[in-house]
């Protein structure tokens, strides 16, 4: 290992040679597109040629690989020279790089995909990309163990972020020998300095207070950062290399100079810059090879799952069958759960309970909980994060990003809507179904009961994509029989199913107003269908038009969430295109909550047992 | 100062009782609530005590006084001790703070709200305060030039929430020295022990390294707490008060204890502990006066702001338009604006040229872009932040929040949907209409050209609540003369108007794809409705049932954002009882899209001119 890190002069020759081909494709492929990031590629050019060279353990050829090291563009923007190191690698060609970058129908997206298969995970929304490496060393040191490395590259810029500082922290925390960030320190953002420029020792010190070793080099000095990289690879806990570099190094016309972010070279200065480089070439690079790691397959599967009973009529809160149903998904080995320091709220501490070496803390870090997910999942486990609905709000940006990144999660809100009582709204889940609904890809689900929140639970490991489901606080009757299934997708009648009069129709909580109201509705001679869409995404659309068919098109849809973009919008939106005509009375949260108990804080909000007994009442015609 | 800094005897009885009673009241009321949280109150009644009588200059008779201190309760779920204070101060009488703490109807809530006049800004999403805090302090420091002093009361779990590092981040490089976080050290969150614990040294590392003066105390040491306040408000930088202290302190069955977080006293033990600590108390305390303040009559109100005009059929991108008008509204001394250091592309930049001294630079965190947002409309300014359409999911929680707090700001998005071309999903706002809509109260504006994006820019400033305009990124042909009015709720009727076959109806860049669609349309005989639905909340409803009544109910609406929750959605719901029926076609993006060209994009995706055509075609039935 000693005589590896010693760097010859030919070798340093080598690195200069792939480091001017990385500057020089960099510059190609940006002034080809006519746009694209050449400045922040050209300072960290150096970095990711000794990277490559020397440090990284990849085998190209294989990309899913379990032995591979992980290397993450945080700065995901200067992916032109992410996509050089690809050609230096012999990964893509020299004409796919040039010719298609950021054109309609490349995979050389104007920011990195996991389109590509080197590529785990999507980036270019600043200060995910650590977070993420963050859930990848997780699994590497505590489930995977294996010698694999995370590299994070980081631009100055999103070290404004506060995900980073999460990322940082739980780095330490955990112990994350496995992970190294390194920041090009270019000292520019894209509309002038950054807040810190070139300030490495401010940038040091907070590294080192939130628990990480920081290493600081001249980004430029190849010597200098292979030595740092060495460092890192033998360091007893997490490290950041802290590189000062020139933005736009190696063009000298536009060399730390402010205004060049996010341009192109004109054709004819890229021209004179990559002579000046020594012009274009086709070096190709062979990285270090990864140590040999036992197959995904080696590790034993675990036993399929039992899920938890419950008796019909007994009040269980979801949450609480969340947790159960988590607990029993624990007997397979792929199965690992995030919480963010609420889990005996989410109910999610009956797994760590059951399961401790599978079940991470990441206490109040919303932020950080959903990319650790995210980097759970690239190493081939199902994830499950859960913490109380509205803080998923906290988490947006990764969730949407999750769905670019093709990410296969489980996320569970607890303490959804009104129903939480006392506590008030700043603890309310009231805008997560529309916001989970509108990422792309994504399924929502609500369950109603215990039984069919299990039900749903066990399958969400196995699911493409953001998985969402959203959990009641308070207890409420068991509604299904134990061996009732639960496709997602589908739905439920739970009263009627012939002539009805009207169809009340709810998801979770509603679901037992509507069975309340259905029964006085019938008092009064008024025969109502109760639907419940406990899938909101996908939605059981032919069970909407059977109800409105049936009914004449009376349909009362009640929903503990904000009137838009919910359920209501599911089912209106499912209807779009249907000729015939339908009224639905949407009952929903239309005024801002305040504290009080459950059903005070329902009939508030009109959408309790008596104002779903008036819509009903009110759509069905009088009758002598 | 000196002498009143330094406690004497009798000053230390009295805090101690004060202390005391705050204890008192803390477990009598949420203890008759039957929920809340006491042990985190009594941890930090100390600190409240020496606050409160010594150092928070407050005139509790006029609560929107100019001069006073703001007191904010970063760590909401401690309501019982915030509300104790009220009594203390001769705010709330004791009946109302035990009787109606957490009831239904009473402004008492589980998390503070505004809707009590001494409350700022809504907590209990932990991490908020004090980012807010930042908000109000910039105001103090750099407009109001006030001497008040912003107090902010963290809990320990809060400070793993990246939002509270991005604060210090730039509560340190604003200079804040008029800012005081105080940390109540409890050791314990909710589940259990603090990532931390009692690690105060970590923790006065990590505030040092991110430019604040640390003050690490006992936190039951009425004679510490008092120094270390005395010093913060002496203080020429922001500075953090690390406070040690005891979860539950007072109560020694309790004290220390976990499983402790959120939980009443029972009855029995409550009258044990309220009898142990002296009994109920009605002390009434004498907070310092703040010095007399100019009022903010005495700000000049500035000119009232002369928009820009631009001409018919230029193309202009709307986010030039917004750069355009916000400069123009600079005029006004009230309005101040923030970015996420994407200025350059929001055209914010165009602001912060002309009016530097009211223009704050957030760099890259979204999170304390929003929250300086609040803050600053605490103390009466009408703020706009800016960054691209999808950097605002990096701060849903507190445009969340926002809504809760009953803030009044203007957040404006660009770079909105495919439309951006080459930079890929990662920079696509594509959930930013169903989030934003979803947020209660809001509005959410979406133009389609210069004109009417600087008209409804210019009406934000006076709007209630959170405020939501997205704008393009590429220039589109200028529709309207400048003298047209675009008040929020109306539309515009573009094409037709009559008898027309078909509706088209879209909102910004979609509404340039729908004129272009109606004129191909037109040349096979089929007269198109365009509409420009450019306000999405509120909907102009009226105008959406006369394009269905006159269309025989053929519409078809064209979105650049995903199909849940965005103008489809607002459409349908706004139809949601409509008898007659009504077929919408509606064309949203639906698959993930990835980098190309902005027709490519939108031609990909289903939203440009061919598949509106199209769509058009085929609701129309066919004529011989």
């Amino acid at each position: 290992m000693e005589a590896e890190r010693t760097l010859r002069e030919e070798d340093l020759t080598r690195l200069g040679e792939l480091a001017a081909q990385l500057r020089v494709d960099s510059i190609r492929c940006s002034t080809r597109a006519g746009s694209g990031h050449p400045t922040s590629s050209l300072s960290a050019a150096d970095l990711l040629a000794v990277l490559m060279s020397r440090h990284l353990r990849y085998d190209w050829a294989e990309p899913r690989g379990r032995a591979n090291d992980h290397l993450i563009l945080s700065k995901g923007h200067a992916s032109p020279l992410l996509y050089a190191v690809f050609k230096a690698a012999g990964a893509i060609t020299d004409e796919e790089l040039v010719e298609t970058y950021r054109q309609f129908g490349s995979r050389l997206q104007g920011h990195p995909t996991p389109v590509l298969p080197w590529v785990d995970v999507a980036t270019g929304s600043l200060g995910q990309g650590l977070p993420v490496g963050v859930g990848i060393a997780l699994a590497g040191r505590y489930l995977d163990r294996l010698p694999f490395r995370v590299w994070v590259l980081c631009g100055d810029s999103e070290m404004a972020e506060g995900s980073i500082w999460e990322a940082l922290d739980k780095a330490g925390h955990y112990g994350l020998h496995n992970l190294t960030a390194i920041v090009d320190v270019n000292r520019f953002g894209q509309r002038g300095p950054t807040e810190l420029e070139w300030d490495l020792d401010t940038y040091r010190r907070r590294v080192e207070a939130f628990g990480c070793q920081a290493l600081v080099v001249d980004g430029h000095d190849l010597v200098a950062v292979d030595e740092a990289l060495g460092r890192a690879r033998q360091a007893t806990g997490p490290t950041v290399v802290l590189a000062r570099t020139v933005k736009g190094r190696g063009v000298p016309e536009i060399e730390n100079q402010p205004g060049w972010h996010g341009k192109q070279l004109e054709p004819e200065m890229a021209e004179r810059a990559v002579d000046a480089l020594g012009g274009v070439r086709q070096t190709r690079v062979t990285t270090p090879r990864p140590e040999p790691a036992p197959s995904a397959a080696a590790r034993p599967p675990g036993q399929p799952p039992v899920l938890p009973r419950y008796d019909k009529g007994a009040k269980v809160a979801t949450r609480n069958a969340y947790g159960d149903a988590l607990r029993a998904l624990g007997s397979r080995t792929d199965v690992v759960v995030l919480d963010g320091e609420v889990s005996d709220s989410t109910r999610a501490d009956r797994f760590a309970e059951a399961h401790p070496d599978r079940y991470f803390e990441m206490f109040i870090s919303e932020q950080q909980m959903v990319a650790a997910a995210v980097g759970l999942q690239v190493r081939g486990y199902r994830p499950f994060a859960s913490t109380f609905a509205a803080f998923f709000s906290r988490a947006y940006d990764f969730v949407r990003m999750a769905a670019v990144s093709q990410a296969d999660i489980a996320l569970v809100g607890s303490h959804a809507g009104v129903e939480i009582g006392a506590d008030g709204p700043s603890q309310m889940g009231l805008e997560d179904l529309a916001a989970m609904r509108a990422v792309h890809g994504s399924t929502v689900l609500y369950p109603s009961d215990a039984v069919s929140c299990a039900a749903l639970v066990a399958q969400m490991p196995d699911r493409k994509g953001v998985n969402y489901l959203r959990t009641t606080r308070g207890g409420y009757p068991v509604l299904y029989d134990n061996d009732d299934t639960f496709p997602v997708g589908g739905s439920k009648v739970l009263r009627g199913g012939g002539d009805d009069h009207v169809a009340l129709i709810g998801a979770g909580v509603t679901v037992h107003n509507c069975l309340a109201a259905a029964d006085e509705l019938a008092r009064e001679g008024i025969n109502a269908r109760v639907v419940d869409l406990y899938s909101v995404k996908p939605l059981d659309r032919q069970r909407v038009l059977d109800a409105a068919r049936d009914t004449g098109g009376r349909l009362v849809v009640v929903e503990d969430h904000h009137p838009e973009g919910g359920l209501g919008s599911a089912v209106l939106e499912s209807m779009a295109d249907v000729a015939e005509p339908v009224r639905v009375a949407h009952l929903a949260v239309r005024k801002l909550p305040t504290s009080g108990k459950p059903t005070e804080l329902m009939d508030a909000a009109g959408i309790g047992v008596s104002a779903i007994v008036a819509a009903a009442r009110a759509s069905v015609p009088q009758r002598g």
